[in-house]
């Protein structure tokens, strides 16, 4: 199974795509959408969504996997994270790919074997279950393939998998 | 110069579209774009999009006034509010329109004077600078005409304009 994570942003957007099978998983291909700083909002937007439409078309998971947000420190750098999800998970829903939502917790719990891990452990454990010598950089696409290997770990639930497709 | 305010969200978004001319407004159309509680969110985003597109499309306004989102209390919805902010911005851009965010304060000073206006003051005014009998319900729809007005009475000053563009 092709699946493809997605760590959302509006400056980087991390991807990485894996081929899972049977405990096996490879990586496929991985990087960051970026936009310009100085952009209109809404041409950055609009960038994001265009990028992605074409990730997809290319890439063709058939599933994806993309971070729940959940607002800490920064509320400003939230709300827009937050706007650039939406055209996110509008163009999966406009390519008809099914799309799962994780926390960072259950990322954590998948990867690695329980909840409060550190990043440091996600991203060993990330690369040993890909077998490769050192994680891509920048950080956005290891967390992108995190987010692919978290459900392809979960996704042995179809429980709840039913769960995360209902929510935000 | 016609104007769409919109009022953003994922179960109602309000929109009113009003046509103002040398300080003279009047109410061209409004309501709110409703999705099902039930539905998948990616289901409910795409609902958003297509309906504000084709919101665009048949009421051709010049400028878009949306509200700037901040997170008070209910961080939970925010988050929802911002990914269906996100798409509406991706359809007004896409459309080729100018899109001016103002804060709450903004739309209170710009309508009844003082940015501290009580709710009840704000609908009032809209009313009266609108010469309606009374306000349209739900309250999205007259808050969405109550954003174009801000507007239309904000925009005046380039400057500040060319300032509201370049925010999220």
């Amino acid at each position: 199974m092709r699946i493809l994570g997605i760590d959302p942003g509006y400056g980087l957007t991390g991807f990485g795509l894996i081929e899972s099978d049977r405990g096996q998983n490879r990586l496929l291909r991985c990087g960051v959408i970026t936009t310009p700083p100085g952009a209109d909002f809404s041409a950055r937007l609009e960038m994001i969504y265009e990028d992605m439409r074409e990730l997809l078309k290319i890439s063709r998971p058939e599933a994806v996997s993309i971070e729940e947000l959940f607002f800490g420190q920064n509320v400003t750098t939230g709300i827009g994270v937050a706007q650039s999800r939406g055209v996110i998970l509008l163009a999966i829903r406009q390519a008809g790919l099914p799309v799962y939502s994780y926390k960072p917790m259950q990322v954590k719990q998948a990867v690695v074997g329980y909840g409060n891990a550190t990043k440091h452990q996600v991203q060993d454990m990330t690369r040993r279950l890909l077998h490769l010598d050192a994680l891509p950089k920048p950080d956005d696409a290891a967390d992108a393939i995190a987010m692919a290997l978290c459900h392809a770990r979960s996704s042995t639930s179809l429980l709840a998998q039913a769960q995360q497709k209902a929510r935000f």
